[in-house]
């Protein structure tokens, strides 16, 4: 058997030593672990941030991957802990929602558990920070060999957000910006699948709270510098760009704004 | 004997290669070890809070562990190059205070010395990235298993922090904000001994720079979202903190408030 | 063979997954590469500051190491996807200057070749993210064992930016700012080489932006807290600093001022 993979995806930042911490915590279990940075500077407590990263990065990691996530506003509450398996991966992290779009794409075919035994938490569980007395613990012996479904009771229900996701009506798809990243990239709702059932791409037109963009193009470069298109992005999700500047800033639009992708 | 660990903790962010450079030195001489980041936005300069990391941090590593901080205001002047052994871990870095929660917790039982000896240096040493010329190297030369007692002379007065500890008065707790995370929690001086020595939680008040928080609570979800509470944090500190919020920018107190925790 | 090791530089940033895919891609070719993070932090689109940070950190790694670099304007135009050889080190990345000055220090002597086999990159690459789709995979084949020669065609005129390097004239070297780190540090093109050619350093005198700075020192320490210095730093490169302070933002002068060093 190779050298596990784990992979950290939180909102900790890197000026606190919170995501050090937990990696001590894993290797102390688990020398043997592989760690691999998804994101750490996650929106504080935005779990659909967190939720479009993992999204966004699963499927290009190897099978066996464990993929520890810790966005977790209800730290102490009543919110679950949680690990589940789809897709030859496994998620570890909050029952919040931050698994909603992994759900998604398995359709339902996942197995879950709520992290409740004993013996895979550290000794003293704090009510501040679950990352490191429960999630790093879960993956680390996960990563060990552990069966998932010795971590716990069997969870049915897990928690999904309420995704605001795209409509198709005639001759028009309609969703949302979503986020964006750090470029000024705005990421929509509206995928490359729901396009696929419009016309081809240069008889299209997509707006954005109201603002004209034009047919998506294939690359950024494909407008002139400065000028504003659409795309559909490595992720897979119609994305709206200033070439060589910030979508965000220039069009002055965020997450919500509506998004129309129709015939010309 | 498993692969060494070296963690890092640094106030040199990741926008230069100043951290890459000295992991490129580390595995030049010592090519299993592995490297895990603790921290890089530590403030420019902050000794103390890239003390609070290491105290934060460290424990949850395993025996064995190499600890390297460069926090170094002084690097280039007359204050020592260091390494220290603690309770089976090492920490390399400037003397200039970094470790001073280390020797606390210690209580003396500390082997020290000043990196001298020229062999476990590079060739060349600059006088402004010590980073790289000294302390990298000898996190190196320690994960290859060379004895502390090789890196220098003995040091036995390393410079330690005055540290606004807590006081205990009748009644009463008197401590100080020593800092605060990105989430805008703000950390005490007062610590979860000190709290034992008074009253049980629910008879407490906590007051920070006048300002009257209430008792502390078990978990931030234990008070109304936007509520100030206080809470004994993961690393054992009392917090105060704003509930979904900043309580760094929403009571405009930061490091030095005086903090009172007293019998309500 | 030891473990080969892959260093990875971008603009990314930490807040998406962008340098995390690409590390999934690579672990997913080559499990046994070991990843270390020079800085994902350079700035948007900053070709040159993407050059520096290679410049001043590849000699410190050990021979065989491969520098995935990423910081790609032209993604999806027509600028080629390149890798070379140089000094026992491989490269990869745009062929848009971002190797300039490993071009520069190799003085021609290198191999580089346009990432055109089919085989060596993901199966369906996007317009948006090579980083992801070629550079990569790449860099995982290389590090693999797989000769740079079988990656593609070879390239004879990889792209270099125009540098606008020192000159040295009777007495005088003159150059300009070319970027700044985290403490505001500013970086210039003058070398200690150039340097080196004028008089002993007690008798310079370095000028930025027709500010007069003083003779170089030897550490930031030579100077009074608060006061402004220029020193060779650990790159190199002559360095204006302010001790304790940012010298960008005391002397409002950035990217592109002048930099004058004459016998005073």
């Amino acid at each position: 058997m190779s050298t596990p993979i784990i992979t950290l995806t939180t909102d900790f930042g890197m000026r606190d030593p919170w995501v050090g911490i937990m990696k001590g915590v894993i290797l102390g279990i688990c020398p043997a672990a592989r760690l691999v940075d998804l994101a750490h500077d996650i929106g504080a407590q935005d779990v659909l941030e967190g939720a479009l990263c993992l999204e966004a990065a699963a499927s290009f990691f190897p099978t066996g991957t464990i993929h520890l996530a810790v966005v977790d506003p209800g730290v102490g509450s009543s919110r679950r802990p949680m690990a589940l398996r789809s897709a030859g991966q496994c998620f570890v992290g909050p029952d919040n929602g931050l698994f909603s779009l992994v759900l998604e794409r398995a359709g339902g075919r996942v197995e879950a558990v709520e992290l409740t035994a004993a013996e895979y938490r550290l000794a003293r569980i704090s009510r501040t920070f679950h990352g490191r007395d429960i999630f790093a613990p879960a993956a680390a012996h996960l990563a060990s060999g552990v069966p998932l479904e010795r971590l716990g009771r069997a969870i049915t229900d897990p928690v999904r957000l309420i995704l605001h996701s795209s409509r198709r009506e005639e001759g028009l798809v309609a969703g949302e910006v979503i986020g964006a990243d750090r470029f000024g990239n705005l990421f929509t709702s509206v995928t490359e699948e729901d396009l696929a059932g419009l016309d081809g791409p240069l008889d299209l037109v997509v707006e954005i709270g109201g603002i004209r963009v034009g047919a998506p193009v294939a690359a950024y470069s494909d407008v002139r510098p400065g000028a504003v298109g659409a795309v559909v992005g490595s992720t897979g999700r119609l994305e709206v760009f200033v070439r060589d500047g910030s979508a965000q800033a220039a069009l002055g639009r965020g997450r919500g704004a509506p998004v129309v992708v129709r015939r010309a």
